[in-house]
Order: structure tokens, then C-alpha cells, then sequence
């Protein structure tokens, strides 16, 4: 028996102190005599049994599955951490490519939105000539929809109500079809929004349990939450020959099949897609309403990345429009569409804004919505705030409009190099296949490995996609996310990377990866 | 059959507009025939039907109530709305004493918070000489601490490194025993932080349910979360004569009964409480520390309210400390202890910020709780700086040390003399008894109704201490929230009410509630 195993229990001990004094505790009984220490031990384990327990914690949650945040990326963490410590390696730094976190790849915060963000946190700032008048203005009316003309008072549960008649006034003009400012409700980020709806959906219906459509591959917050609320997950599979796109007689297969275990009672679609760049077309669209419709399907539509399409003959076709412009029965169905903060040309992940707008809902349901929301207060006033920046941008003859502009479109343009370049990397790969990224801000590349390397997977217990993103990972530090954390065809190896790092970073790192996988071949040839 | 029930199907068709577009919708249909709407009705009718309706929808959902947000204040909303309009009413504003929603009430920011929330927002303001040097020593750590050095990138699930670290140093610092940054976990708001403690529990063992004690009255976040957690609420009586303390008689009679039905895991204590304002002894924590031990109960310590101490006579003592002075074995149980920047002498409730400290828990269910987490991926970096700030104020030397501690003593004191204010009033009113207000930022007196009142809420369907609130809100515009609300002894009644207006409005109030009082029982005599 190893001393570690001797001593655990004293690191139970430690775990309510800090690491210091655990050092300093250790080493003062351990002067004294081992024998001391060992009973102490037994002692402990005598009387300290954890109540909570992997046997009888949440099922769910042990179930539950979050690849973008998974082992890999712990790995990647660990390995920062090595090399702060001097750890010799063969690179210098790691490229999180894993996940869409703008700011954090170097993208730079757009001016407007943290100007008003300053202003609301300190009013003193109002009088300050070096704030110009448009950002003054945005913070004064948001101040005015704050109780007591404070961001530290709670908001109504749905949101400011300022800031909910603008996201509609957005909507409509995007749309150019009407939004009623009482169906969106403001969330802390796009996660929470959709969390919140999916929630609605628990229940047992003729003894099955119910079933939520999603595609795969996916967002894997899909699966963590429907594993979380024991929801059965009915994966679709998008069509990586048409561009990802959604085929009919698939969507017919899958709940066809679902049928036989539990009651489908909404479909997810993540438009532009994530992990998958493809932006659906209008007509796609039309065909999975009217699916949706024959189903009796409630439609979640993940439209976060609403404004990043960078395929010129590709166009954002919101749900609702969709919906509207077919018709009844059509029009009058049940959606709610996602919106988010983090992603688009803003990026800021971190102060979590989003909001779902909820449409169609039986006002009963939605009565019961909002008052399952409201024993969590309100979002964060930040949150709403960015969000109420970026669906009120400033407008022609505003003294910020030019620059806005400006920035906004640098990044949309910048965003839109990258995806062609890292498209145009895959595919120039060795057994690599890779759609274009028409928008959002991954790649999602197919690739062929060698039988030797499934091999050397399997021996290791690990996933040929996870195998190579771990060698890849530790041999130049780039960090993606293997294609079985979001779902793929069986057999297809796949994984998702960003196109975030910055242009010349981006260039570095699809030439280390190209060379990697060079090698990678090499060795399993 | 009326117009408005021929109507309705148009009606939904509203749903997906605006009101003003509704309108002209309406008149360019009505202008040409009645008869053309209502055969358009008819064909809606027969196609649009919703497919998440009360019968199907989350069960869980439907039972949940959240009294704090619930009818009463919706109505005080619709009076507000009234007012704005210009209606008459006997008052010309809502006072609403019903939520703890300090800025709301006139409290004002602490200058320095909000200055590092502006730094943080737009660093530029950095180079400003406006901006002391604590505040901007401030915002540098926690940029460095952030991605790419912007509030707009993810942070680790737990929260921003530094921060954490912050709030373990705060904890070692107030209870003199060593806290582990590991064991902190960042929330948007305590309780974001509880319900990802609570989910862990939900799991049949033997059969059985599982259940959560709480006391009674209780916050109704935790009747809440439990129902939506389909959680047994065991609920365990504070003993309103013995200034809302735990009796352990209670305790005992409580999980005894709750035996029979479910499997008793956790035990939550509010401390100061909430909506009792009473603050416990070191001994009492110490009794269900024991209690807690030998039924082997995970403890979930909710001490948001730990800077709201207002009787001399009283100390704040934390789960923590008590059960590590305490010794073994309990000093290695189980505990989650809760704060929050919402209350104590900040108030910052929209920000959303707020920590657990979890202790002692088993680390593969930690490993699976910090999974469970990650799915939502981090809290709000600005709910997470307010924090920093709140748990590594200026110091002294520090240019805003006496500024923030000024800021802070003003707040507390005028709470401590409003705390006062509120209980001798009502306990100066006839058939009121009102406990003193020792801490957090709630009165909870209990009254006697008499027996006309009590059939005419009958009547009226209404609890007789609802039926009193609805009273007092369209007669004085005062907003409370019914005892029954937050639990009570069967045939007593009571109501919360916080103490936050402003000591003049406070006063104000209290007068108009009194002179209400007297009216209510003349009416009803």
C-alpha cells in the first residue's frame, strides 16, 4: 500500500484548508511520528462518511456531457499551467480553438458598447464631455427603465422593459413583420433562455417519457440539458454531402423511430450552425416548419449567429419570417427563437446577455413560462444593457454611427477571411474534407484516419477523434473539440475548431496543424 | 355569444404582432365585412392549436409558486400602470416593501464598486485621474484575471481565478480558519449558486423520494427549486417564541415524519433569516450542527445576509466556523454556505453576483457538480467584479478606504435604526407582535385578524393574510407579501415586509399602515 493511499484521508482533511496550511499541517505531524498520523487516519475514517455520494447523486447529472468544456480542455489548462511553471514543450503557448470566445483570441471590444456599459455603472460619468452624447443617451434611458435609476436594483423577471421594446423593434426590422415587446424575455445569455424553454417540456405523456428533437452534430448544451432533464434526445442528422443541410426523409426516420420510446414534442435547429458553419436556406426552412407542423412540434430556433454569414449567396432567414410569410396554418405555430450577445460581431461572452423571443405560446403556458423565471429574479442588468446596445445600435447622424459601423464590419470582414482561410487549410489536407463556413464561427472538417491510429485509439480506451485531438493538442498546443462531443455518423471522424484566433495567429496555427497532420499520417502509416 | 369570444382566435393571431399593427390588421379586415373575419376565424380555429398546452406542460412547473414576485405584485404593477395614467387612488405610489430590492428603495451605489465596474467596462478609462488608484488597481487584477484582459471572454466555470482566491482570503479573514479558493464556486446570485447545489439531490434512494429540510417561514426560492426539482419539502418550524429560533424537538418531529415518506439528504438554514430577521446563536447553530450530523444531512447555510447585523446583542457566526470549532467529526461534514452582492451594505441585486463555498464534498461528486456547471458555462464577469470588490475592499491607506467605509457604516446604521423603527411600530399596533429585527433586512410580524375579516377573505377564496395585503396594497399602495407566502404556523397570520425604504418614506409608510390597521378593524369589527 503507497503512502498516497495512506494519507487520503488526510487530504479529505484538507479539503477545508487552503493549500498552504495543508502543507504546513502535514509536515508538522509527520515531524512527530508516522504512527501519529496513521491513527489520526483512522480516526477520521471512523467518523467522516460523505453523505452525498457518486451512488446517489443526481443520475443526470452524472450522465450529463459537456465536450466544449470536457477532459480536453481541462488538459489544455493543465498544460498552461506547465508551461507558466517553464515546462519545456514543443510550442509556446496553447490556441484555445475550442471555444467561440471572441475577446479571449484577441478580438477587440467595440467602443460604443463599453462606453454605455461605463455610464449606467457610474452616472457620474453622464457629465463627462469624453463620452459622447449618443452613448449618454442609451444610458440615460436604460437608468430611467431601472428602478430607482439604479442597474443594482432587480429588473422585472423578462427584462427591462425599455430594453424588451427595442429587442422587438429590432425584430421588426429585421423581419419587416411585427414583435410584441411582451414575448421577449431576457436572459443571461442565449443558454439560459433556451434552458428556460426546454424546462417547459418535462413530462410524461401516455406513460413515455418526452423527446426533443436536435441536430447532430450539435451544440452539446442541447444534450447536457435534455440529459440533465431526462428528456430523450432524438438526434436528426444534418447531411455533411448537402452542406449540412436538413433532409427530409431524415427527419422522418428519426421520429419515426422515437415514436417507438417517447412523445417528440419540439425540434431544435441551430441556424447558421454550430458546430457546422451551414446557413439554411429559405426553402430548407419552409420544409421543416411544415414537418414541424405535421408533427405538432414546438420550434426552437438557436439564431445566435444571426449576423455572421459570410457566404455571399448565403442570406439569414429568421424562423419567424419564415413561419409568418407561408401562412397559416404556419404562422399561428409555436416558436422561440435565441438571440445571444456573445456571439455576431460583439463577442461578449462573458457579460451574458441574450433573450428569447417566444411566439404563438398558449397564454396559459405562458403565464405558468414566466412565473417559473421569476424565482430567479431577473438577469443580470449588464447583460441586458449590452443587449439593448446591440438592438439599438447607433443610427445615421449619431456621432458614433461611422465608427460602429467601422467596427462592426471589421470584425465581419476579418471573421469572413478567416473562415475561407481555414476552409481552404482543411481542404487542402490529406483525407480531409471540409464544407464552407458560410457563417457562425466554426469549421467542422471531416477527416480519414489511418486503421494503425484506430487501433492505437482503441488500446488507449479513447475515441479516434479524441485520440488525435489529444496528440494534436499536446504536440502543438492547439485545443479543439473531437467530433463524438458533438455527434457525428458513426464511422466519420470529425472535429470543430473556431476561426477566431486572429488572422496571423490563424495562419500559425493551420500551418502547425497542417504539419501535425502530416505527421500524425506518418506515424500510423 | 359575445364579439370578444368570436374574436379571440384573432386574438392569437396577435400574439405575433405588435399591438399597433394589430389594430390596422383588425380595422383593414373589418372594413371590408364581419362576415369575411369571422370565416377567416373559423378556418384559424380549425388549423392553429398549440402543442404545449397546461395539460402537457412541466407538472412541476404548475405547482411551483414564488410568493415574493407573485399576484399581489403583479397587481402592484397594474396600480402602478394606473397611476401613470393618471387614475385616482386614495395614494400617488406603490411603496413595495415586498422584495429586498435595495436601490430600488433609494439606496445609493458605493462610489467605489461602481468606479472599478467603469474601469472594468472600459479600461481606457485607466489613464483617467478622475479614478483613484485602489479602484484601478482593482480593475487591472481583475482584467489580467480575464481572457485576453477583457470582461467580454468566458472565465472557468467557478469563476475568475483571482477572484476566487479573493473570496477564500475574505472567508479566512472573517472566521479565522482556512478556506480553499477550489472549494468557491462564482454565481449569478446566491441563488443560481443554490439551485446547483440543490440538484445534486434529486435521486430516489430505496424507492423514496429525496427531501430537503427547510425552515418554515422560509425564502420561497427553496419551496420554489424544490418543486421544480419534484424535491419532498421537509419543512421544520422556527419557534417564533423564542425569536424565531431552531428548536431541536422540532427538528426531530419534522425529519421523523418526513421519514415516512422520503429520504431526508440536506438540511437549509437562513441566517440572519429570511423573512424572520432573527440571527443565531453560536449554541443553536452548534444543536443543529449535531442534528445534522447524526441524520447525516448535507447542510446548505444560506448567510447572504451576513453584513446585516443589527442588534448589538447579536454575531454573525458561520456554519463553517461553528462546525469546525466544533471539532471532528463534525468539522468534516458536508456544508455549502451562500453569499450574494444583493444585500448587506451593497445592495447590488441586478448585477448578480454571488459565491458558494462548498466543504468537505465527496470529490467525485465535486468533479460531477463542477461538470453540471460548466454547461452554462460561466457567471456574469460583472456579478463576478462586483464581488471581488465586496470581498477585497480598500484598506487602510488605500485612498478610498475611509470614503467606502463611511459609504458602508451609513447604510447599516440607518438599516439598524429603520430595523427598530419597523418593529416597535407594529408591535405598537393593536393585535400585532413583531419580533425584534436582530439582522437581514425583513420584519415578519404576526397579527390577529378578526373573524369577519377572515370570512370575508374566505368569501373571497382568498388566505385571510392575503386578503389583508390585497387591502392594505388599493387602499395605502403599500405592497407586502402574505405570511402565507413564506409558510406559517396553521391559524396564524403574518406578513413579510422589508425595511428597506428610506427612514423618511419608511416613517411615512409605517403611519399609513397603522392608520390602515385601525380602519381594517373597525370595518371588519
Amino acid at each position: 500500500m503507497s503512502t498516497s493511499r495512506l494519507l487520503s484521508p488526510l487530504h479529505n482533511y484538507g479539503k477545508f484548508q487552503s493549500t498552504a496550511s495543508l502543507r504546513s499541517q502535514k509536515s508538522a505531524v509527520c515531524v512527530g511520528s508516522r504512527s501519529v498520523l496513521i491513527k489520526q487516519n483512522i480516526r477520521r475514517m471512523a467518523t467522516h462518511k460523505p453523505t452525498l455520494t457518486i451512488e446517489n447523486l443526481n443520475p443526470c447529472i452524472k450522465v450529463m456531457e459537456y465536450a466544449v468544456r470536457g477532459p480536453l480542455v481541462t488538459r489544455a489548462g493543465e498544460i498552461e499551467k506547465e508551461l507558466e511553471k517553464g515546462a519545456s514543450k514543443p510550442f509556446k503557448e496553447v490556441i484555445k480553438a475550442n471555444i467561440g470566445d471572441c475577446h479571449a483570441m484577441g478580438q477587440v471590444p467595440i467602443t460604443f458598447i463599453r462606453q454605455v456599459l461605463a455610464l449606467v455603472a457610474y452616472p457620474k460619468l453622464l457629465d463627462d464631455p469624453q463620452f459622447p452624447e449618443d452613448a449618454k443617451e442609451r444610458a440615460r434611458t436604460i437608468l430611467k427603465g431601472c428602478r430607482g435609476s439604479s442597474l443594482g436594483s432587480y429588473t422585472d423577471s423578462p427584462g427591462i422593459e425599455v430594453i424588451r421594446r427595442h429587442v422587438a423593434q429590432y425584430i421588426e426590422n429585421r423581419d419587416g413583420i411585427p414583435s410584441d415587446w411582451q414575448n421577449i424575455v431576457i436572459s443571461g445569455g442565449a443558454s439560459d433562455a433556451i434552458k428556460n424553454v426546454l424546462k417547459l417540456f418535462i413530462c410524461r405523456t401516455n406513460g413515455k417519457k418526452p423527446g426533443v428533437m436536435i441536430p447532430i452534430p450539435q451544440y452539446p448544451l442541447y444534450s447536457a440539458t435534455l440529459s440533465e432533464f431526462d428528456i430523450d434526445q432524438v438526434g436528426y442528422y444534418l447531411d455533411e454531402s448537402k452542406n449540412w443541410g436538413l433532409s427530409l426523409q431524415e427527419l422522418e426516420r428519426s421520429i419515426n423511430e422515437a415514436k417507438k420510446q417517447c412523445t417528440p414534442r419540439a425540434i431544435v435547429v441551430i441556424n447558421p450552425g454550430n458546430p457546422t458553419g451551414q446557413v439554411l436556406t429559405k426553402e430548407n426552412i419552409e420544409e421543416i416548419v411544415k414537418f414541424a407542423q405535421k408533427e405538432k412540434l414546438f420550434i426552437l430556433a438557436d439564431e445566435v449567429y444571426q449576423h455572421n454569414i459570410y457566404d455571399p449567396n448565403s442570406k439569414f432567414h429568421s424562423f419567424k419570417k419564415v413561419m409568418y410569410e407561408m401562412g397559416e396554418p404556419y404562422r399561428s405555430m409555436e416558436l422561440a427563437s435565441f438571440m445571444s450577445c456573445s456571439k455576431g460581431y460583439m463577442g461578449e461572452c462573458g457579460l451574458r446577455g441574450g433573450y428569447a423571443e417566444v411566439v404563438n405560446m398558449d397564454p396559459e403556458v405562458k403565464a405558468q413560462y414566466f412565473k417559473a423565471i421569476s424565482a430567479m429574479l431577473c438577469s443580470t442588468t449588464f447583460g441586458q444593457s449590452t443587449l439593448d446596445v446591440i438592438v439599438n445600435p447607433p443610427k445615421p447622424g449619431e456621432p458614433s454611427y461611422e465608427q460602429f459601423e467601422k467596427d462592426k464590419a471589421s470584425v465581419l470582414e476579418s471573421l469572413k477571411l478567416r473562415a475561407k482561410m481555414v476552409a481552404d487549410t482543411f481542404n487542402s489536407m490529406e483525407g480531409f474534407s471540409c464544407n464552407p463556413v458560410q457563417g457562425a464561427m466554426y469549421a467542422f472538417p471531416q477527416f480519414k484516419l489511418p486503421p494503425k491510429a484506430i487501433e492505437a485509439a482503441k488500446k488507449k480506451g479513447q475515441a479516434p477523434d479524441a485520440f488525435y485531438a489529444f496528440d494534436l493538442l499536446e504536440s502543438t498546443g492547439i485545443c479543439i473539440v473531437p467530433g463524438s462531443g458533438f455527434g457525428q455518423q458513426p464511422g466519420t471522424h470529425h472535429f470543430r475548431t473556431t476561426i477566431l484566433p486572429q488572422p496571423e495567429k490563424l495562419k500559425a496555427m493551420l500551418d502547425k496543424f497542417a504539419e501535425f497532420h502530416t505527421q500524425f499520417l506518418k506515424k500510423y502509416s
